[in-house]
């Protein structure tokens, strides 16, 4: 063999990969995995990872950055910050979604959205899709264009105001997915059955955040699963489910795979750690748990780990979605207090997903490493395009993240990056911690601090894999 | 990096692995997989392979080699023909069962099986045991001293007389699994109701090969399927069904997973390939297709794929189990023609396993190459304890198979290694073929010229990772 | 006792109940079941009834008479033609519903229905109620009046423009109905999902009556099936769906029953006896059997029976809506040769329900003649609120049809009462006829005879039993 | 109308029957209903009814009288307490069941309980079989000749040493039922697997009556539930499920009928009134609650009701099967304190039946009057073959209970007639309460008082009329 000097080589440390756990050297080269050996010679950096596990880094295919939220509501995360909190956590892709303004083509708001995110962002981004019209310029003309630019998933919405689609605007949806090879995603509750629960507590004076809850029960979840499915059933295209929080949901998505039906199902930390109880916490502190789907009951926790350990889900997400509690249009804010239809919607969690899941399934013996790679950042890659992406795997991108499976921290809202002013899980202790990050080769995250320069790119998506 | 030189490089394959397919180079020092990389440099052997895949090597995890089969009735094959057929396939492992005769200690038993695949094994191979005796000594002694050695998994049956297991006997079975760390395998099939139809459809005159089938319905096996699990639930013990037949013993599979179980499946060319028709062939020909399970309705075969594709089967094997039709005790033997009772029960399929599937599933699209590595050989090392075994991995025994996707060809029996003297696949065509076989390093089989000597060991396995 | 003196007695026919089959004698007076007895006595009138079998009169609550069904269609049935065939086929009440005019209010448009039937009517009536608009007056006055004054079942339909309502529509009407004691009643397909397979079908190109079927496949009305009854569990209603066609939807029925919800399920004729096949007759005869949703395949038939065998179904009913074919705006119009969209949209049964199923059904061995008076009648009455209806029980309503369970008829178009041109089931041969039909006491047909003064009544109906 | 005399008139009553409730009089003579009518005029004796409701007198088909219960062991009620208690408890036909000796012929074992029934039984009996052997004898002799004498129904254990038969036996006693005309009823158990678990329980000293059920869990009936119905499935017959205790064992039910199987349900008071956690009560009290299938979770309670109200339960009986907690040999003698094992295993029930259901179900308002008649009577009769019993209809004998909707009353011991020393209902309020019982036209029970002479004859069975 002709002398090779590496950029990089990463020595000592297990090695993840889906074909199970290996203990090699990772060889590194412009910025790509240029091979894994067990002995691998010489290379300008050594990093020495005796005692660590080397997983390939955490994708989060399900953020929210900067998105409109309402008059006068701002998110808690700008590109700048949530990345940066995302490297902290361990990840070096993330996944936000382009929703477009209201009267706005879909084209502007993702050019507006690379804008935003250009020279801002710690780790790697690529776009979803958020399609709230119908018109044919949107499904003639920008989605064909956007979709050969790289942005090969959409999200469909069959709840919010505004957002939700109709049933034939879905099938619409799912038809330009099928011509134009994307994936679609949908958000699976009944819009007209929340309202129809909503108006009703409103009137009887139901107006605590519990509400939120109460509101959007299970059913409405699970009808809109077996809805969501049907239609991709009768279009012929698979089918993503975003966060699943219920085994009445799950069952669902079963049922159709076992007739046959390609679907893919994500959950996420709040759905095995979280319960509406939350919700009902005193001092208008329930607020900082509103998000939708909303946790369940402990019951569920169980109905979602028997699906996170026998394959069920392909996708362990947070749905970070960030807001203040302090904010002037925050979960604290006068309206919210008038009524749980105001309290901004969403909770952060892209720093704090992996943790949790390393701690809940692996530290605890719920899951393999293996698993925990597979369904926080594999699985993610495959579905959704990212060819380079994903896997510790020669001619991938070197995204990597070093875990101590030893560390047990306390997640506290002072040591985190995220741009909220709260943690769901203020409190929560884990085992298991994400020491170093490292983006197409680079240390972008070591012990906690995060490199100063956002060396983060934009990534254009290749046809899902199930396209294919 | 100082210049290593590599026993042997791969070269221009594309390699699979459970992450995905990568174009890289296989370095092999030691008969191990030493590196991937995107340019190795130098070996002493280049293999040249533009064009091919490299897959791990098929594991075969079910087969049966020179087992007692009943008086007079000689298997077809040995370990020597066995193994020539395995690697003219592109199987680099085989997992036999260990049968002992009536009143032989499994040890005495294990022992005998061990000298006779001592240096006659063209591939790797390990032992399953079959309990069939729950006496002190097999449960105290035996099984706890041979999963020391290595034998890390049985097999009960709760078919066949004198094999058959009672309820209580596999929970005591089970109890010493879980206690000793080996992973159990059921043969579901009800006995008592296989018998009372079998003896009723003599009693008939219903004696052709057909009435095999007849006598082995869909319920016998989808109710010890459901009763197996229970056993298994009950023992607190994962388990594997193989040679899942049909849709209803998948589902009663589905529904135990969805509440916890740990149960894994198995199906095998027969059920997406054969009918029960087939065992009405004219001429008798229909006893070459006589085997248990049955074959069952093409509407299976559907449901079969649907587990195939949707991961639903976690392998895939071919239950080689070989006699012959012409031989004195044979499948068309005087006996046999008297009812199909005497037929000996069992058919060929470890040379044609890998093809079929790969045309199947590959060729015509209905699962992705990773798939295909994961259920012919992946999930077998990781289920059944084999930890150098399985990937393409640095680390791991340089074990891999190289296939021409592109290659068609029909099964005939004249082309095969096997012992038998038919292939129930005669004149099937497939699309895919695997040129080349390499076990730990070493080619053992190319352009369908299998080695003349015989380098396959056994492989003390560790316990099953299910387990761990 | 006291000699009394019956108007009429119905002598030696053995008598259903649901209790089982008793041989007594039937004492009527003032057009009740004054008594039963084995030996009553004396009577005005005596019918000699030997060799028959005494069953409730048929109730058969699905039919459609005079109903606005578009532009320049008629439908082929009066309250005159529709009801002398209703007795033909051995009915004594029969439930048509009642549709607003687009802009009318529903309680002008009962007023106009009580029009059309007074005087003309041969067996009782009673009105469903179809609510198409959810205003105001609608849900808060219409509906409290009508269901007051005995109207006390609503239809809401998932389908048809201009009369499908949204789910949040829904959930007002079954607001009304839980506040106000009504039973609703749903059409369970997914209009969405038609309208875009119907629109694609169109613009293929796919326009012959079989496209009908093709456009309504069975997901559409399983998936209607599951969010109807999702919204009535959220609505904490019991629900009746009616004309369930098909194995699917039943399964979705069945899974809502076991979680506890309150389904109610009906299926028809052409559910066990017609295929989509049927659609596609030569000569434009498969627009015969348009109707919705479409028959399907002989498969189905089996999920069908099962159902009706085994309890699942609690109705069985006819979907009776009349077209003809030769009309000018009828079923071989010249646009509904262009497309099935206009092909008038239903087909006529209230005379033949009762002969299909007795022969299908008791004659062929599948139900009892329990189980046949139940779905047929009894069911009807007590989940409609009729109370003097639906039993041969003292008290009740004198309303009872002799059956000769010998007499072999073949169904044939120029034997029947209906308004239509032609019958489905031309030329098929059933086993089991109604020969006389009495209603409150009088014979109001006699051998085919039907009397020649309509003496059939409004009924006003009480609240369904379930919601007691 | 001549002028008759009925022997008896009951007046004033609100009849049940399965078609609904009638307001009419109940004319009796020679013991059997002669007619109902608005007003029958004459009879020798009057009964005043009016505020009570008449119902067809209680069938408990799930009864043990004198039945020979291991070694020195006394069942606690002969035919004259045990029927004297079912007719305080509104009943007038028990089915006991037939259990030989060891050793003893059937035919012989039915002739000994004849003999002690005869001239002691204060309401109807008729016997069940237990099949317990199944040499040619009593398969080909003794029950044809039995199921020709009016012993219609078998029942088969798969539970109990010395009882349980196998597989292969079960389907060997279902050939004999399909071919002669009896019906089998099932107690599903796996025995081996409750063995495993009682040994290992004993091993660890886990002994306490709570280990009872702790050692017979869910998992253990519902696979024997399922295996069960699948070996009638495969001998083609028709199967009742006796004493269903929770969820998931009505869930294979379901199942089995959705596929077409002809299974019939029965459930008892204890699934929906008590729990495991009685076995745990203090002071060895527990024990007076140990029976099999134990007590489940109040969470089964649930999914009991919903099985009652949706009507997927046909039977509900009590599995009266009465021992002493102070006897020598009693639930609390030493052996019993030993081990759960030799707990006496049955609990009285016959004389509480009715009452708990008609308080809990009715009262509260979850089933209907015709529901109650339906599940405590008609059904029992119409599955086993009383053709002459369990509705109020004409021609039917005058068996009949008077119930008093309104009384409230606490079950004591004390109020009992039954043999036992305790009810584990003590103390356990009901509303509803049966005031008088007719048998055959004759009040053998007022007020608590039962009439000195025993009447009650043997009922020969005809045929089950699901087998007709």
């Amino acid at each position: 063999m002709s002398p090779v000097c590496f950029d990089t080589i990463i020595r000592g440390a297990r090695v993840v990969t889906p074909a199970g756990v290996a203990r090699c050297e990772i060889g590194i080269s412009g910025g790509r995995i240029a091979a894994l050996g067990l002995s691998l010679g010489e290379a300008t950096e050594i990093i020495e990872a005796e005692g660590l596990i080397a997983m390939p880094g955490g994708i989060d295919s399900h953020v929210h950055i900067s998105q409109p939220s309402g008059p006068g509501i701002e998110m808690a995360d700008d590109f700048g910050s949530a990345t940066r909190a995302a490297v902290a956590g361990g990840n070096t892709t993330v996944l936000p979604f382009c929703l477009p303004e209201d009267g706005q083509s879909l084209r502007v708001a993702v050019a507006e959205y690379h804008a935003k995110a250009a020279g801002n962002c710690h780790c790697d981004v690529s776009f979803h899709l958020i399609v709230k019209a119908t018109d044919p310029v949107t499904l003639g003309q920008d989605l064909p264009a956007l979709i050969a630019a790289g942005h090969t998933s959409f999200k469909v919405f069959m709840t919010y105001q505004g957002l939700a689609l109709s049933d034939r605007e879905i099938l619409e949806v799912m038809s330009v997915a099928k011509e134009q090879g994307a994936l679609v995603m949908v958000h699976a509750e009944n819009e007209d059955a929340i309202e129809f629960l909503r108006d009703k507590a409103e009137r009887e004076g139901q107006t605590d955040p519990l509400f939120h809850a109460r509101t959007r029960p299970v059913p409405v979840e699970r009808e809109a699963t077996h809805r969501a499915i049907t239609l991709a059933e009768i279009a012929d295209v698979p089918l993503t489910i975003v966060h699943v929080s219920n085994g009445e949901s799950l069952e669902e998505i079963r049922r159709s795979r076992a007739r046959g039906a390609k679907v893919f199902a994500e959950t996420c930390p709040q759905y095995i750690t979280l319960t509406a109880a939350d919700l009902d916490r005193a001092g208008f502190e329930g607020a900082k748990y509103v998000c939708s789907p909303p946790p369940r009951a402990a019951s569920d926790w169980e109905a979602i780990w028997s699906g996170i350990c026998n394959g069920d889900f392909e996708l362990f997400s947070s749905d970070h979605c960030p807001f203040r509690f302090a904010d002037p249009a925050g979960k604290d804010a006068p309206g919210a207090r008038t009524s749980f239809r105001n309290i901004p919607n969403g909770i952060p969690g892209v720093e704090t997903r992996l943790p949790i899941l390393f701690s809940e399934g692996v530290s605890k013996g719920r899951i393999s490493l293996e698993r925990f790679a597979a369904i926080t950042a594999t699985n993610h890659a495959r579905l959704y395009g990212l060819k380079t992406k994903g896997a510790i795997m020669v001619g991938m991108d070197a995204d990597i993240v070093l875990w101590d499976p030893e560390m047990t921290r306390e997640i506290r809202q002072d040591d985190l990056h995220h741009g909220s002013d709260y943690t769901p899980w203020e409190g929560f202790t884990v085992t298991g911690w994400p020491v170093r990050t490292i983006l197409r080769g680079e240390t972008v995250m070591h012990e906690g601090d995060v490199s100063g320069v956002p060396t983060g790119a934009h990534i254009a998506r290749s046809a899902p894999e199930v396209l294919l």
